[in-house]
């Protein structure tokens, strides 16, 4: 198991936040549920690359979405009173990841 | 909606095909459906950010699964019969997606 | 080193693609000298990787062009004759490195 | 023309850090020629792509090296004096695009 600088955001997430994530991920929940509909109907591989190419862009979103937040929560929080380095260590293996 | 060549494989899936394609992508459905429990417990952000990365990978793998079989099934069988052009138009949509 | 199915296309470039391609990659090159420039001189780290951005797309659309090419060409011109498959074992590696 | 915060970096490179980037730099350079000199002698599209996805893996490691430079050094410093949502404006905008 990875170990992370926090178990919470420095700053906690508004219920709104909240939920809207969570809406965006029960939107792609639903997508990896229809594309194994199409699977078992044995649909065309090149319509059901099509549909995986659109989780990855939401997911993309997602994690462009969380990025951002932490930056400026968690990152700006931590500035203030913290040494920056092990967050900036975080954050760099998130970005190899992502970059992938 | 895109128009596809075709609505199923010309080489059509193998019952036990169809089913290590279904088991990974319901594995996948339970990972985003941890993500949910992770932003509902309000996690850290990094760690989310891990758990992301996973189903991005996973999903890639999946996908290559996909443009493989596509390959040496579909594209072969078109090539003993027809003009590959369209085939190779629909390749280049599905391969400049993947690579973002 | 790395082993391919042949040293040449099985289809030669015409002139004018390979001056296509030529131009592309020394403009690229251009690009490339320019960031050691910028390096010399110390630019802000932002302007800098700005500028590496547009040499990744610039390399990706050059990638896109050689692979369209090969599928068409080379790969059409196997089909009437040979075996698919390594030439789909060798499409495989190289879509699993442009996509990362 | 895009506008940075800067035109330099908040805290200046040192010499070793100039050369040591000029140095993958000029590497990356020769390879660019070397892909051309490939395209002039026509050789095979596999062979020129393998060397189009070594000099995209260069390229990443000297944008993951800016980034964490430019994190370590410059945001670090920003954040001292200054507010960073405008640095993490850029940031973002440099992840998104790196993404790609």
């Amino acid at each position: 198991m990875e170990e992370f600088m926090h178990d919470q955001p420095l700053v906690p997430r508004e219920d709104a936040e909240r939920e809207a994530l969570s809406k965006r991920l029960r939107r792609i929940e639903g997508q990896v549920r229809g594309i194994q509909k199409m699977v078992e109907s044995d649909r065309y591989c090149v319509d059901i690359l099509t549909q995986t190419s659109a989780i990855q862009a939401a997911l993309k979103q997602v994690e462009m979405q969380l990025l951002e937040r932490h930056m400026r929560k968690c990152l700006v929080h931590a500035s203030e009173t913290e040494d920056m380095d092990p967050y900036i260590d975080e954050l760099m293996t998130i970005v190899s990841r992502i970059k992938k």
